[in-house]
């Protein structure tokens, strides 16, 4: 990509930027080129400059730098944004928060922690240990939590625990001028004011740059048990998903995969699967009467819509092998066809029109020239598709995912479930939200008159 | 109050109201006083036209006409705000929203409801009867749907199932300019822009006019049951309630009272509690199984710290009885002392701190002029103090309302946990954000820059 400041702005920021960071800031290709993209399939854009601030005062430096040189700003956290969201699209400053990486404080008798936000998830889990308490939020990737708040992340969890949106109790922000803010309080709830907690969260890096996290936590759970149970068709299996939301059992986990992804998991991970829609279940309860109650009713439900035997898996053992092949499926499914694109895609529909809307995905898919898998959240009514791509293939796979973001919003569904706007969805943000999107451009007017902060991701001003 | 517009600009835009409210539209002073107050103990201040509109475009009309003659706006759910939220404090228009009482849609497989805002806590119940479904969240009143979602509201049930802002999954509002727009879609969870939905839960008509709600249901539980514990001191009950959350005991309802509210209590509903500080349980599960263990849990826990008897109550009636001496706590408190004027707060803290929190004040009531009783939803963290006051009481009580906000705030807690800032608690919004009341005072700006909608609530401009 063309350069689109001179080189001498760049240099001037350099020095003022080297001034409190020292060595912190780099111009080097090769960190340029590692903060240029994610894990999708959008070109990357080189960043002028990198920094790897280590507290909420130099990012507001940093602010104040991008500001007096009309440099943009994007978030860097783990690199693995799906949607296109570190591209440096306009140059300018990428900030690596993966230095700010402290967990500054937990607190087991109100469940809660605040961490610098560049603390990954599986960081807080290991600072977590031996307290009794856990954070359940898993996107997959070793994310950051100030990534994860970003994009409003969620994951196998969700059906139980919630969101980030619902599991952020409040948040500091570097504003585009420098100016910092705290969002939110340690309460649990309050009516005091305009909610900036959650308009920050999801807000992808375009309002401000979030530096610190306060986190609800949850206590580890007393029992835990898992089931496996594979099903003749997609229909069978996803209408015991909503059998057991609408009964309300109490499922922790239960999700999705169609029998190309089961197959790819076999393969990886060697599990001997049948080769079948199948359903995993997790359930977490105070006792293992409670655990077994629910799962209980789960085999009920599964056996009348056909379930081919559902396989419990009680011990720590078994559970974590079951859950470590579910977490791997990213991988699993490169592995089918290695060295290939992968474009993964990500929607959520109301519940009632889940079954629906993965049937009629799969039959497209079935058509297509490459192959997909299928794997969802589906007590969330999210689920993804994996295209596995070669170069003469991502158009076709564009127009899929297009008619599938169309199928989901014809459905009262959402473009995206929990990966985000980015690059890539933000032609659908208009159709999805109609004049919202105007209120919603008004909002980054007003908190980012410049457009600096994270220039061309999620709305266009 | 002095008259604010001139008597032709008002008869100005009641022509222009009339056209197509006809009758809809009032000026009469019988009408515009009610309208001029909620429940709270704020001076009244008439609006100079009432508003009964039937249709979001019907509201948005009424904005463009509001813009025309430069009237402000000012929302009226139930008209039971405890923080002076519907004073007409400019004059112009207030729209009452009780005409707007249609349950629109009932999704039974998605467990979601969409409903005109005036529709009312107890009307939607009703239109759940026979659905399996219900919506929990109860701040007592019984407020409109449009009133609670536009104050954040919350109740006794949101230890278990949230409040509004987890409750709300999009809604309709009407902006200063006239335009609607929808916020949110139905899929349970979104990364797909801006969270207004969560931006206009909790703006208390400050921001735009809610005009439709769509709310999560949950399943009618298949089992409850209820208990009733009173112990020797308030530190005991309070600890009990944290040992509960933090070990993950599922409890539904978790309420406080004090001795003084049991002992008012028993003189209204006859209920012949000790007169004790007393926690109320509620638990809700899959099975008789299920809630009998969590309950037996909080049993444990309630005679690890000298619970007096923990009475259980198991049969529907029982439970009614319970819940519903628990609802009228407002009304026994009032007839402790009829004819008084009664000064209702509502803080938050973080659990770890409750027990001090709640003891601190309660020895500062012991000391007042004035009686009063402390009741809470302390699973949460969130307990209210009503104090009942004769006219010369009034600056007494708004000094302890003062210490005990602050009290709550050096707690890391928030001074309204689920009453609203409205008029009263102004003053507490900077010291409680700081930096971002600056950040919410740009997003007011921007989506109101005229100040109509409720001006001189949440915060000043």
């Amino acid at each position: 990509m063309a350069a689109i400041h001179s080189i001498s702005t760049v240099e001037a920021a350099r020095r003022k930027l080297h001034e409190f960071l020292g060595e912190r800031v780099s111009i080097a290709q090769s960190v340029r080129e590692h903060h240029s993209h994610g894990e999708d399939t959008h070109p990357p854009a080189l960043p002028d400059l990198v920094c790897f601030p280590h507290s909420t005062e130099e990012v507001s430096r940093i602010a104040r730098v991008s500001a007096e040189h009309g440099l943009p700003i994007v978030p860097f956290g783990a690199g693995t944004s799906l949607e296109g969201h570190v591209q440096a699209l306009r140059g300018g400053i990428s900030i690596d928060m993966r230095e700010m990486n402290r967990v500054l404080r937990i607190s087991a008798d109100d469940m809660d922690a605040t961490v610098e936000a560049g603390v990954t998830r599986k960081q807080l889990q290991k600072a977590l240990e031996n307290t009794g308490l856990t954070f359940f939020i898993d996107p997959g990737a070793d994310a950051t939590l100030g990534g994860m708040a970003a994009t409003r992340a969620s994951g196998t969890t969700a059906v139980k625990y919630g969101t980030m949106r619902e599991n952020v109790l409040g948040l500091t922000v570097v504003l585009a001028d420098g100016r910092a803010i705290q969002t939110g309080t340690r309460a649990r709830k309050s009516s005091a004011g305009y909610d900036l907690t959650r308009l920050f969260v999801g807000s992808e890096g375009t309002l401000g740059i979030i530096t610190e996290v306060t986190l609800r936590l949850h206590a580890q759970p007393e029992a835990v048990t898992a089931a496996i149970c594979a099903f003749e068709s997609i229909e069978d299996a996803v209408k015991t998903v909503i059998e057991a939301i609408q009964l309300g059992v109490s499922v922790a986990r239960i999700e999705f995969m169609d029998e190309h992804q089961v197959d790819a998991v076999n393969r990886y991970s060697h599990t001997g699967l049948k080769v079948k829609p199948t359903l995993l279940f997790e359930f977490h309860g105070v006792s293992q009467r409670a655990v077994e109650e629910a799962a209980t009713m789960a085999q009920e439900l599964a056996a009348e819509h056909g379930g081919l035997g559902f396989e419990w898996r009680t011990t720590l053992a078994e559970r974590e092998e079951l859950w470590k092949a579910r977490h791997d499926v990213y991988y699993a499914t490169r592995a089918l066809r290695p060295g290939s694109r992968v474009l993964t895609t990500d929607v959520c529909v109301p519940i009632s029109r889940l079954a629906e809307c993965i049937v009629e995905t799969r039959v497209e898919l079935d058509q297509a020239s490459f192959p997909a898998v299928m794997v969802g959240h589906v007590g969330d009514g999210n689920f993804h598709v994996q295209c596995l791509l070669d170069e003469s293939q991502l158009g076709e796979a564009a127009e899929f995912s297009e008619r599938l973001v169309e199928r989901a919003q014809a459905m009262g569904g959402t473009c995206s479930g929990e990966h985000g706007i980015g690059l890539g969805k933000k032609k659908y943000l208009e159709h999805e939200h109609g004049a919202g999107v105007d209120v919603m451009r008004a909002i980054k007017r007003t908190l980012d008159p410049e457009n600096r902060m994270n220039p061309g991701k999620v709305l266009d001003i």
